[in-house]
């Protein structure tokens, strides 16, 4: 250690064990995260290569960190391990002529989107959690968001990365072009690798034109499949640029927390958006008004006024939040083709009965995407074992269903006893031969993905 | 062979020498394409299954093939190879629920806009050669087009692939699902790999809405600096549907060919499309109008009648094959970050007039994507050698100006000298080593890319 002390200094290299706990966790809480030898908080590229020159020279794991707000443990630690840090690495450029944005990694995504929105720019990918996750985190996992059932997922917005290699090597891949096949796409490949082929140091971001104040879309229903027939109906004929859906116990946990009004009897509702130019986003909601009529709603409200709208996406947003409320999370993230989604619905609903356990669903309904919130008591062991059954009930629905295990959150450790299942031993194969081409002696997050 | 044959029929595997010429050649017509041993017109999965096997198990290189309309020659043949021909792989099947497409490779481009196009559907990346390339070769090479300034390349299409490996085994990545990071990116990895990597067989497209009619609008300037002053102007604060740039010999060529009155003096024109909905499109065509005017255009001309617009983009479409009607192409496809497009522009201007050869600019203008065609007469020795030269000196100014050798052509044979230069050796090896991973002795498709 005092090797890396030396190299990096005594500031950047905490070894202190308090010091160190609130870098061994991330949001998913894993009861079997390890004690880093040390968390080196990183400052630069080159900080991140002299700490992976010496984990390598001594063959320690590594985990690369951003805010530590992911939902599947990818950044927890393991015992042992060189916790990287990127909360220091803060620097975002923006060049409104390219409409790019070179930022570190430790920025926040708000903070990205704030300095974007300085030059009346837009980065579109917003996970609910984007106030307080890092832009290299959701990088590490591909995220995802709200916006994403029209304007796609994080890798669609990355131009270029630079990465610190397995071997401390750094490597610069894409840029600031919109159009680049010179030579394979890794700049993709590292995009959702959770840090187990790399550490990404340097971002390259594209920009939009700000988004088109929304009209906001919101509708109730008496069943599951009223609602989830109409989020088909919606995505056959339209393109919004919101389609969320909440279950009833989502709805009564975000009532409790918030007052504003909700239907506790409707079994689920709808929060839809259109960001169409002014007169016709109004006409879209019309139409999909319609649609919600046709297809049961039993109440449709639709604002053009963006701050009435925006309290119904902060409702939405806060589900997480509300829900953890009523007890401790198992937080699922399984996605399905579209005409699934009843399927899926109605499946977790159908465990949660069998299970004697609370599963509050929430979804990125319009891209098939739900996070199932199984909630417990991690007191009561029987009802702990149930919710842990739940989970991998749940996982195993959404792989007979066509769909996957993760949608936008990541593998990460929670979810990699599934990974095999859902992959295949070919696709899981390849997946071990790229990884092994990249990390010959495993020191990238072991025990995360693979 | 005959091993081959037994296994494959004598439909499907050509050995005549005079029946496999057409199967040497893509676009790029390279001198140095070689003789292959047989041509397999695989028909499925399974068929390019056995083809690969039989190639792993004699160490024959294998050169997949879609419709050979390739610009980079990444399908020309090397001798003794088994070129993979997927023309016979035509089947499609849209799901306008999921708003997804499987398609086989070898469709062309249009046949899959069409299937999309009877659900209301529509596959946004069009290449000009749409009519004519494969949707396998699109995948292939990470093709482009005129729309993807607004809508993104082949890439962003892409939910799934079905692909061969270089032992023979097919593995199925991704899937009809909008949101998926379970495991690495691969299908990602895999689009613009040019063959080098694995040959797709099956491959899952995302659609999207039926695009709205666009205005167009066509503006002519003096200088090529005034040209690409405004392409900057309008994409600083605009996001229109296309913005296409010809220089005046593409002018000249193109009005040779169609006689449609263009303006022959102008040093460069810009043909530019908004797509946005009614009344909006004619208002940003009315914004762009004025950014025209404000950087010099001597003519500015707006429509919002399709078929009207549709005449301009036809001749834009039509300018590489009218250009080819002056002589002999060599087909660049270099890109910059935006605010290098002028000194692009410039420096080719300079190039062609050193090297006092012809240089026809066309570009994507709106991403940087440009497309100098030099024309020359292979029979004049001196000539080819100048144009070989100029080749060579239009992608070291590109890198020089931080751009890249091939926006959206790929790299193929033709490419090849140049691409250690643009990667840089770091990143050159982080190639080499996916590369053996996933092709450990080298049989697919050598020669092209690495």
């Amino acid at each position: 250690m005092q090797e890396l002390v030396a190299e990096l200094g005594d500031d950047m290299v905490v070894t202190d064990v308090e010091r160190m706990d609130k870098y061994r966790w991330d949001r998913a809480s894993d009861p079997n995260t390890g004690i880093p030898l040390a968390v080196v908080r990183v400052g630069s590229t080159e900080d991140v290569q002299a700490a992976v020159r010496f984990a390598a020279a001594h063959r320690i794991p590594v985990v690369p960190r951003g805010a530590g707000s992911g939902l599947s443990g990818g950044a927890s630690a393991v015992d042992g391990c060189l916790v990287v840090s990127t909360e220091r690495m803060t620097a975002i450029e923006v060049d409104p002529v390219t409409r790019t944005a070179v930022v570190q990694p430790g920025l926040t995504n708000a903070q990205v989107k704030a300095a974007a929105a300085a030059h009346d720019l837009w980065y579109p990918p917003d996970p609910s959690s984007y106030e307080i996750c890092s832009i290299g985190g959701n990088i590490a996992t591909n995220a995802g968001g709200l916006c994403c059932v029209k304007y796609g997922v994080t890798t669609d917005y990355v131009l270029g990365l630079t990465v610190v290699l397995a071997d401390g090597t750094a490597v610069r891949l894409g840029g600031a072009r919109l159009k680049d096949v010179a030579g394979l796409s890794l700049t993709k490949l590292f995009v959702g690798s959770e840090g187990t082929l790399g550490i990404v140091t340097e971002i390259v971001l594209r920009l939009v034109p700000t988004q088109r104040a929304a009209a906001t879309l919101v509708a109730t229903f008496a069943t599951l499949g009223d609602a989830t027939s109409t989020v088909l109906a919606i995505t056959r004929r339209l393109r919004p640029s919101m389609l969320e859906f909440m279950d009833q116990p989502t709805i009564n946990a975000v009532e409790d927390m918030t007052k504003m009004g909700l239907d506790r009897s409707a079994a689920a509702m709808l929060v839809v958006q259109s960001d169409e130019p002014a007169g016709h986003a109004a006409a879209e909601c019309e139409l999909i008004a319609g649609l919600c009529k046709e297809n049961g709603a039993t109440e449709v409200f639709s604002t053009d006024d963006p701050d009435e709208g925006e309290m119904f996406v902060v409702a939405r947003r806060s589900a997480i939040s509300a829900v953890e409320r009523t007890g401790t999370l198992l937080l699922e993230d399984v996605g399905v083709p579209l005409p699934q989604l009843g399927a899926l619905v109605d499946g977790i609903a159908k465990i949660s009965a069998d299970r004697e356990i609370t599963i509050a669903v929430v979804a990125h309904a319009g891209d098939g995407n739900t996070h199932p919130l199984i909630v417990f008591d991690p007191a009561d062991q029987d009802m702990a074992a149930r919710a842990e059954t739940a989970y991998g009930q749940v996982m195993n629905l959404a792989i007979a269903l066509g769909g996957t295990i993760t949608g936008e959150h990541g593998v990460g450790r929670l979810k990699r006893p599934w990974l095999a299942d859902y992959l295949g031993p070919d696709a899981l194969a390849l997946n071990l031969r790229i990884k092994d081409a990249l990390d010959p002696h495993g020191i990238l997050n072991p025990g995360a993905v693979f």
